[in-house]
């Protein structure tokens, strides 16, 4: 639907083609990056301080916005979801404890440092490459600052890549990965693109990030989504055998012996019934309560995570995915906070 | 609805009252604030070099987003709006020619340079004085860089005040003001609060930054806005008489012997059956035809605009009011370029 | 849709044909009426007490619901409009000043003696007959408490003849009545009802009630509509020559020689772009602003006056056309205020 | 966003700092709350008659509405709920037979007295604990007409508390309540207001009118929320162990020894991909049969209940959320009924 | 709502009393009915032609659109159904494999054979009875291209009984009956039509066409429900105890020693929350995923089958019950498919 | 969106180059489109049968469905209008009588034969150049059976291309032509499809079908929009200059000296406000009463017309855009009818 991603691009390469010098566009683009840099981190800064501050903190969720929805296949609404869910996060109708008990006011439990402006990066002609690159920058910039720890609101799936790929090379080793969605998303590319939100978990088995990546709410997969699975040593989990497998999901302990566990939950591993606000309606899926079972019971220490694919423009008037898309982070910063 | 622009303040105090020092917080906060700015003036420096670079430009409109939406009354949702507006500037089902034939993928009549990190500054525990400056150093950054001519995206009217001020210091003199709105804007405050977006236009007032103020599509007034208009000299063309005014609102002519002509329009000027998509539905108003009647047959030297109160969370399903706001910003575009 | 009003006469038929007495019965619904209107009378006394208390006043306004939904052809959601065209008035993002600037926070310009308990009363069995004569004597008590005139909520159409022949048989002889709507209502029967929404100013124009009736805004009218208005001496203005004819419309002089003048405004005379919220669509119909224009310009006494039909069901979700007739209310209530 | 419900007050506050004698206005309101209680009398009278005229009822459940929504924290829709709740109960969508066979047609099953009238009330001026005292007057007025048991539709959730005290008032002892909902609503008082409707819990447990107190679906509870259930000995099953307590909750056995059972039916126990017509969204509710199964496998006399909270403003449009409440109302009728 | 449906046999009503005479009449009905099964034969035909020339396949779904709304007793929005239903089968936003893996975009496995021209034949002036005829015609014309299985799309629940009976009759012999629904859809007739939506299954089981008929997820039943099914020696299983019902459901083995098995899934078998888009809202029903469960576990020779009920015009505005309805006929072509 | 459109071609492409001949491919296409036309053929007669029985008429018009909307460059969803204009033809709501007195329900008005079954023709994988030949040959068919006169529903706006071919071609000379729409759509192609709906036009004016073209209502055109009507010689009337076009649009004469008047109505010509249900939503249109004043004062003898790009799945939940759809096919039926 949405065309303002590729305007940016167009326009400069008809620029270029003109007669704009290819230095004076990078060199535009680097002092461009650099100043997004800079106040992710200023940000970033300023939050630690108040957080160490305050003290006796050993881990606190720290939401990071990345409004990127052009990588997806079908509709690009995520781009909107970030400031979504803030504003459901702290809406009036629902008070700030968590089910465990955690109060979300407390700045040792959460706080925010906002979004990476990805739309003006890419206004500027970035390509997705070097935009991986800045999304993974940012999450390092967060991570330097303990006890912060990096709670990403999505965009679409794609950004999982760089933010797992930068959680890994920041904590130096492999975590394990729960990833919760109706699709294993490890195609090898879709429609050629290598960082589609379809692909970006072949991304992440590529490189050494992830020792186990398990994969609960599975119902939408092809022949190439099995064949990737097996090849990358994925524990995949689908709805079909929902019913039997569920002692397991409820009881699951993981990260021992690795760097952490990072948590990925694509909202449309919920049935469009808890959440229609999606861009990929697949019934069959798990009700929010189990996966909250799953998120409650997991024993690990979570150092980073993120919430991807709430699709704004396909939500309810009243924005209740919104709502199901801030409890699942409000529980998610929960079980990050210690 | 939106309690999010309060949060950060409420977290900040809070810490204040505990152990945070002061200077501490305000360092921040500066950082932070520079940051942000830096971001702007990279961005417009680069779009400014891209235009002079192509040649032949003598004022090129560049949107500048400012997504505030807590100074309303009312509800807060004109804070999402920005992202929404670009989206339907370059939506696929309308081609990119204005109706007066001006091409907006020509790099020379429209441009972008993103959106004041309003939100992330806020959440550092900035208060409105500030916030309100670092919208005017936003605009000026843009002026800086010609033949660039800011063209605001709001957010509520209360930024109106910061960007015609800020026009009026760079250029060195006072303009003339075409406001079209359902309601003057002119309470000397709102329930206290002095930047309210129902009192941008006392502020402004206040200043010497205009020489006349017309006001067009008026029907929403108290009797403290008649006698505000009075005190300030303000020409008010209210929607009882409009048929009767009509003719001398479709020949206006401004500007001459000030810096030139500024035109703010809030979308909610329109009748709701026009513009369904606003925080104060007022019926009686302007159909679309008679905004385009009155702008396109404006004489006068156009040196910046704002298009503000969209309101994305009253929108029909499918964004009519977005496209509505976004071809508002078409033809502005193209009346400022040149 | 709704099967409500039918219900009770259904359970009520079952319980005579049984063993319940038809004495025991009437008897009940006697109390029920007097204990209806000794709520209304009650209602009025009071605030007839403090609008004379506060002095000054010749003529206040009075709300009266009349959530009467059932003698509707198609659909029968007028009958839970009138809650909210109260809630739409007092809503929080427009003032309380009308266009000419009357207060209606002032009681002497709007007063408020709540609705006529039509669905209790149907619900023992009450058939239309007597409930037009419930209807009739509430309107007859507000105008007891001078200076209070009725001003009533609807409801659908129907509601407009035992008002109109109770206003008439209150002041001792007929009025002047300008009718806005698509339709004439003037159907001898709909479908076999004489009390139908579709007919009742057949009903009003046989009794001695009424001097001249003008009809504005109509276009859907067959040929027994214009037989009809022929018969009963109508004026009729169609839509297909308002244009021609709009001088004179928009310079009314009603009501001298006889009582004074009713004004009924049918939501649906306004085209259904600027009021989606009825049952019956029908394109091209009046402006918001060609309506005020006419009520603004009307010379006469306004003694009394009905909104009705609008359909909460068909609205959109924020209630725009609830707003719509909250604003005919509104200025409808300062042209009767004095 | 309603403030109709603050209008009146505030008129009559101005009236009285003018010249109303504070004894006309007293005066005047005991007039109208007379004349509001006489027509639910009457009105449970007719009823009763033809109930008993019928004959074989041991019990019969009697609807009464509440249309108040002003105590609530956040929206206000759940004011128009009664009569759309009545709208999807006799809807031709569904027939009149509930799930285990009793026929809702059949008047010795249900029947149904009417809205107690809370906005007209209010409108003149009366404050809260009076309105409860009227709530509780009415409740014993269907009471008073054996075999009618009363069957209340809200409103908000601060309607339980004077119902349950004017039903154990009644009966002459306490009850055992079952509490369906997200939330405990036994906040002391919340944001100053001692008859919020998150604290009707807390006023129900400070009287004698519960012996046992449970509650079944909680999911947003605050450490004050616990402190003050283990201080009126309340038994709450939160969501969070649902799957474990559920044979307990399918095999309740309640109200030996007291004078029966009260259930309290909040529409928000269901999660919201159920039920999302209502203020406070809180994902990973009950499903729709889990309450029915806890509710037709309860064993006890069903002495009174409610069902609250649904707020049509956020229904959908074709008003799933008005069939899923009036459900409820039907199968607890049904219990109710012998 | 629609009354298109009537208006044919009125018109043709009106004529046939004017000067037109029976006999040309029904040779012009004859004449547009044998045009319209050509055209379902000739596409049938060039699908089966097709299918065999690639070779291997043994049974191959084929749509079958039934656009016939006017036999539902509520709304008749399902005669709109059958397109929206393919659209939402090729969507983009999901893949071609079903879950246990079929490529529906392999010809052999899914094919489609267009709508039968309802309303075309009923507007002139065809009664039901034939009509009932024309559709089982329909049924056997895709039967006669082995390996192609009609695979239903309604279309109201009153078409299974002509396809069902057409099945029968095609095979020689009774099916067993896998129907899967809210309701038992087994009046003798409804409101004098023994046609209705209401009634397929009275019309079902008086012929010999159903040895087994399974009723599964029934929750709107009433005491003729109950006995009609005991008559026919129907096996009803109801919501009230599916959870026990649940391991004999999900292990069913049927059609051995009859001409195999049919499925009828009503769309309205769902929970509301899983499909909002249905004319009868019965809270209380089957997850998407039972659903499946029951399906893929079903061990017998699925011959034919139809998915009814969807209303698109009380769909969520994304078309979420489409999507649902799509993926029940994917999973159900799978099934059939070998 | 809906991919429904490509799949026959690319499952028919892949056959193919298996093992399927060409040879059989075609004949069975050739089959399928003779049946397709038999059922319009048999249709016609039909009803021409009927009209000529009940004698007196002139011209009357009939209806033809073309259901296609994969022309379009942006959606597809006006493939699914026509019988949503026909449900709002007929529906209850509103009267059959035409503004100026005409009743639709006279069969000498108004007829119907049904849609051109395109979906159906695509998926046997016809290419669009003998689709359009197939939908030029039903409107040859229509005309054949006089008095019927075709006016066509579409379907996105290609269809007029083939349609007034047709009209022409069998008429035996050219005719005049009014479009009324937003866009004039003469590209001479559009992203390379000829047969685009912004090329009909072009095509159009390519043969010698029409001598004079008067496009009205147009607000967004391109430089070679306006070069394309250049070298035509269109007339356009552009928006812009409405208010000073008036007189002579609402004055035309037309169709003297050639074979007659066709009228092209694009419900996109009207501003959103007055019809949001199109593809391209561009404001500053017609209101619904221009475009009636321009129909109804229009002399000529109209020989056929078409009604198009009504998108039913951008429309108001309530189907708004398809009752003002309706409204213009009836005052269109109404001016061709005699």
């Amino acid at each position: 639907m949405s065309t303002i991603a590729r305007r940016g691009i167009h326009c400069l390469q008809r620029l270029n083609s003109a007669n704009v010098s290819a230095a004076l566009l990078e060199k535009g683009q680097n002092r461009v990056i650099d100043a997004s840099l800079t106040l992710i981190r200023e940000r970033a800064k300023l939050k630690g301080e108040l957080v160490r501050a305050l003290g006796g903190a050993v881990a606190t969720s720290s939401l990071l916005g990345v409004p990127l929805g052009h990588n997806s296949s079908f509709l690009q609404g995520p781009a909107f979801a970030p400031p979504r869910i803030r504003e459901a996060i702290w809406c009036g109708s629902t008070n700030s404890t968590t089910e465990e008990g955690k109060d979300l006011k407390d700045s040792r439990v959460l706080t925010d440092v906002g979004d990476v402006p990805i739309q003006e990066i890419r206004d500027c002609g970035v390509d997705d490459k070097r935009l991986m690159s800045v999304i993974g920058e940012s999450v390092k910039l967060v991570m330097e600052e303990a006890p912060l720890r990096p709670l990403v609101l999505g965009g679409d799936h794609s950004i999982s890549f760089p933010v797992i790929r930068a959680v890994s090379e920041k904590l130096g080793g492999p975590v394990d990965v729960l990833h919760i969605d109706a699709h294993p998303d490890n195609y090898d590319a879709f429609e050629g693109n290598i960082y589609s939100h379809a692909s970006s978990f072949a991304r992440v088995m590529e490189g050494d990030y992830v020792r186990r990546l398990l994969q609960v709410g599975i119902r939408s997969i092809t022949a190439e989504g099995r064949a990737q699975a097996k090849k990358f040593g994925v524990e995949q989990y689908e709805m079909r055998t929902f019913s039997r497998d569920r002692p397991f999901l409820e009881n699951l302990k993981l990260g021992e012996g690795v760097k952490g566990v990072y948590i990925s939950i694509d909202v449309d591993c919920l049935d469009p019934a808890f959440a229609p606000g999606v861009s990929h309606i697949e019934p069959g899926g798990l009700s929010f309560r189990d996966v909250l079972n799953i998120l409650h019971n997991l024993q690990g220490d979570v150092v980073a995570g993120d919430v991807v694919e709430l699709n704004p423009q396909r939500d309810t008037v009243d924005g209740m995915t919104a709502m199901v898309a801030a409890k699942l982070v409000r529980e998610m910063a929960a079980k990050i906070a210690k």
